[in-house]
């Protein structure tokens, strides 16, 4: 009799960096003025985020990525002076637009990931790698203040790659890069808390986790879409990341 | 009264991998076919090598590099079919020939590198990348291999910067990428056992250490010229680096 047809093994996993590996909102909260309350920096935080999200789809597919550092600024000064913040502007000087930018260079990790990519790279052998949009400069300050080294085996930023996610161009050109462009990409997964980032790359092939973090992906308020987007592959955090990729690997033997 | 000029602090060190870091000569001996005397597989492996780096120089600068598993390949049959040593093609078959290509993708690292790196680390507070010819899975096996993760942060090849040393731009790109295109080159330094590199990071404007290894730069018999070349700046391995990094940033504060 023959046997199901059987995914390759799992070899790589490929982690989407800031908001689902880092706390992005808590470093820049601290770095915005002081003398706006604590409400109105984490509305500003959360805002000036998802208008990221927004420039990033806005921008033609394929188009060679834009230093994070100048859409950082760029995005703040709009929402300040053209809105939707301009009642907070009269807290900013060039000075404190220049040190929120800066606070997305140094971020801790959420407490779960160190544990959780510990647990997955001991108990599954797979290689893990940072693939997500930014400069290499931003990643290596970002591993450096997130302590995440150790867990992590190479970064791969849009910057390096040359273009940006959701571009299917730069999933396939990480796959070639690990040695997985031959294998197919069912031999990698990808683990974001951006159901954008997911569905680019299941579209080109990868398997993938979706991780729900209270900061981002505030506009995907569907849960169900989520969960069937990702085949019931959705956690709250890192903790139970090693038992689902068992869980994917034994379903894709057929078991 | 006018202080010297001062170079900008060393902030980067790139290091050559193969040859360098790492002891390429005893996995390819271990991995060339047993029929063959030690003498024999050890002749071999160093005339291997030499062709790679023949090969490399005679290329058009700036050419897109080739994958180095290919370029093993081909150089090991030319040398057995077309010579310098058809007298040993008798002991080869198509699996011993991939046997031994695969062999440059595991080696370990000469004995003085880690504690070397993990002083320099940590006496000068620097960040340490590979720059080296070679595909991205390459150096993903061979970081593995030697165990050298904890006192690398990143890298860098030149498959993923889409050119190869000694052509300028592979230089240039890497400093682009850790954030030192602004304060300029000399805040790098080079370190490698092959002088074609290191002329190469010089013209740039990288400083450079040069470290003798006996499997590496057997036609650089000049060693007056490598003293001269950088700058004094010559070491038999990595155990005295700390201190050349140091004595080369005080020598550059004027002091």
């Amino acid at each position: 009799m023959s046997q199901p047809a059987s995914a390759p093994p799992i070899r790589a996993v490929f982690l989407d960096f800031m908001g689902t590996c880092l706390d992005w909102h808590s470093s820049v909260v601290r770095a915005l003025p002081a003398s706006l309350t604590e409400e109105a920096r984490s509305d500003l935080a959360l805002v000036w985020r998802q208008a990221f999200f927004d420039d990033i789809r806005s921008r033609p597919p394929g188009e060679a990525p834009e230093d994070i550092d100048v859409v950082h600024e760029r995005l703040l000064k709009r929402l300040l002076e053209e809105g939707p913040r301009t009642d907070v502007a009269h807290a900013f000087s060039d000075a404190s637009i220049t040190e929120a930018v800066q606070a997305w260079h140094q971020m801790t990790a959420w407490q779960d990931v160190y544990a959780g990519l510990a647990a997955v790279r001991e108990q599954l052998g797979v290689e893990v790698f940072v693939l997500a949009n930014g400069t290499t400069r931003l990643q290596l300050d970002l591993v450096r203040s997130s302590g995440l080294a150790p867990v992590i085996d190479m970064l791969f930023s849009s910057q390096l790659l040359g273009v940006a996610k959701p571009t299917p161009e730069i999933y396939k050109r990480a796959l070639d890069l690990v040695g997985l462009g031959r294998d197919g990409p069912g031999g990698a997964v990808m683990v974001a808390a951006h159901a954008y980032d997911l569905r680019a790359a299941k579209a080109v092939g990868l398997r993938t986790v979706y991780i729900r973090r209270w900061t981002d992906d505030l506009d995907e308020t569907d849960d169900e879409l989520l969960v069937r987007e990702n085949d019931g592959y959705v956690l709250d955090d890192f903790a139970g990341l090693a038992e689902v990729l068992k869980k994917m690997q034994s379903a894709s033997d057929g078991h």
